[in-house]
């Protein structure tokens, strides 16, 4: 596969403090953050900086760092009917921590979502159709704004495709959505966060991936909405999508020209959920077991997906939606079992990530101080017997490194 | 069923020439034209105007009268790759005549449609997509432009949820509706077609009755696509959508608050298209025979249609796609036998149409002169012993007429 939109190509010039070359001097080129987000939930975060953990369960501590050994991205959970249970209190005293925990650790954070139909707050309710909407604008406002600077990636609005037609219980947000009409409510949710975050990567996200929510797309960005990038969920539990659908998909979301997220990816390292089930919530099972085999074959699925959206260019993102087993629905869906031991679907993406798409590189400069890298673009350590520092190799145009 | 929607409960002054009130005096007050549009298919006006009909066929004439005996409203087409075979030369003598005769009937003319994909010109994919575009949109100009007065009502684009993936066979209009993306095309096309005609009524027309349809529609009114009345087609070959399928796609498509019209209704009278046939096109029979039973499960089932349209408030126009046996499919889709003779739909639309929805009432003034009138919407002929008028009766306002 061709992987050469993920590299640079560069020429370096190596000087010294006083902007003399570094003549015939060995430096090291070590990649130390991709510029690709290769992200998982990070709800586990939380029970970290918050110490709050159930004492029967393995401890946070190690499931972080096991998380941290892995991901460069995370996803935490602004569900409103969780962050908010009752109106005026917010979980912001769990969920700042938790975000300056991550990014202080290098971590680029997404919040999800700001406006979703599932797990909503049922306090809304109370409340007539235009006050909802109020409220909903106020509530992605306050969000947007606080974390500004710790979160500028938000899931904005979630399935919105099913959003209006959604029947399993009233809710505020269906109401809303009814009312405004899809593309309606999309724009004025997005506007909002747009203008509190005129910087912020904003993302459309779904698990319909038919001609439905391309349509959607379509008349959102001919609305004028700013929308940044597009969000695909990949739950797999009844069955992998394999390689022709996801490059079906692929081939039929790429042709908008934005960038593409896998937002919420899951293949599960046990039994599949039956086809006849439609809401994956309808799953209801008292213990679901990884097997053997199936984590095999969980690993090798993995890998296959993370191959065919790491090789597209206009993949930016992909996120494994639970880290550990026994998240949504019980699953078996982590790259950790319950009692945090590592599942080979953990050993493979570690192969992947931090040794074939890693660059480190011994290399010795020119008389004139050049030297000529080739390496996966993101971050980088650069150093020498003189000292080291860090850049950012996102191009192909030649830079100056002070060492 | 409530239809007083479709009615005016109206108070006439009837005076003389000089002003004077008509008092207690004998009228008659009898509807010529209904305002909701009763239409279909009126191709068969071309060969009756251009007097070009094949000799073995029933003559074009006695098709005609009986077509308009029940119908307001015809659509006649404007394929474009029959209506302009060779680039340049173009079917105006032949069209033209025909809408003129409509219209000199007191028949509504819809021209259909102005884009598609399907009977399209071949000679457009000789060129590239920039200059296919400019020639849709200056066909669009030529043809709204001289029929202008004539016809003021167009399909502008038709089918396009399926437009741009549309793969039995490459033509120009999926190409660059792949290019500009579906909201982009149809917004490019209507604004060339209003431009043209600010007061034309313009329609978007699809089969496709989906959520995918009605998520298309969102986005064009969201991206100020003057859309002024949403076309559904109708077609079922393949069995009765019967009465939940029609309410609940009536109850989908109202929500948008515009006039919604069934543009292409089909019931055929003899056997039914499998299920498992996809695109109609592909149903290639030698013979498809009416039957008895046919007919009049298709006249229960075409008053079932009718009558529950009619009694929809947002409903403005009924269009029968074929009024003869053996024309699209060759199917016996038709009011009229192959021979002509007519069936029971027919009877029975006229029936609906001519007798049970007509107003035709002798009443009284009173001293002033005055008169309440109760009847369907349209155009009305009020006649005394003194002469006659038309009048448009179309609200409960007050009314003064001149006998």
């Amino acid at each position: 596969m061709d992987l050469s939109h993920r590299k640079v190509a560069k020429t370096l010039k190596i000087v010294d403090s006083s902007g003399n070359p570094a003549s015939n001097k060995q430096i090291n080129v070590k990649l130390k953050n991709h510029e690709f987000l290769f992200g998982c939930g990070a709800f586990d975060s939380i029970p970290y900086v918050t110490g709050v953990n159930n004492p029967s369960l393995p401890p946070a501590e190690d499931t972080m760092n096991k998380w941290l050994d892995l991901f460069n991205y995370g996803t935490l959970p602004f569900y409103w009917g969780m962050y908010e249970k009752e109106e005026g209190k917010d979980d912001r005293d769990k969920l700042r921590p938790a975000a300056e925990f991550l990014t202080g650790r290098g971590t680029t954070v997404k919040g999800h979502p700001l406006c979703w139909h599932t797990v909503c707050a049922d306090w809304l309710m109370n409340y007539d159709n235009k006050t909802i909407l109020k409220k909903q604008l106020e509530r992605i406002d306050r969000e947007v704004t606080l974390y500004k600077g710790l979160i500028d990636m938000w899931d904005v609005i979630n399935e919105v495709v099913i959003m209006p037609i959604f029947d399993k219980y009233d809710n505020a947000i269906t109401r809303i959505c009814k009312e405004n009409g899809r593309v309606g409510l999309i724009k004025k949710v997005f506007e909002e966060a747009h203008a509190c975050n005129p910087d912020a990567t904003l993302l459309l996200n779904d698990f319909n991936t038919s001609i439905s929510y391309e349509i959607l797309i379509d008349g959102c960005l001919e609305a004028g909405v700013p929308i940044s990038a597009i969000g695909i969920q990949s739950h797999q539990h009844q069955g992998y999508w394999g390689k022709e659908k996801l490059e079906e998909v692929l081939d039929r979301f790429s042709h908008f020209g934005l960038p593409i997220h896998f937002t919420e990816n899951t293949i599960v390292s046990g039994s599949l959920i039956p086809e006849y089930i439609e809401d994956l919530n309808d799953w209801q099972v008292d213990e679901w077991p990884t097997t053997p085999e199936g984590e095999e074959r969980q690993a090798k699925e993995i890998e296959e997906i993370y191959r065919i959206l790491f090789a597209h260019p206009q993949v930016e993102a992909i996120t494994t939606w639970d880290f550990k087993d026994g998240a949504w629905l019980g699953a078996p869906s982590g790259f950790l079992r319950k009692d945090n031991s590592i599942k080979p679907s953990y050993e493979m993406l570690k192969k992947l990530i931090h040794e074939e798409w890693n660059t480190d590189e011994t290399l010795v400069t020119d008389e004139n101080g050049y030297v000529n890298v080739e390496g996966f673009k993101g971050e980088y350590e650069i150093s020498s017997s003189e000292g080291k520092t860090t850049v950012k190799l996102s191009d192909d145009k030649e830079m100056i490194v002070v060492l």
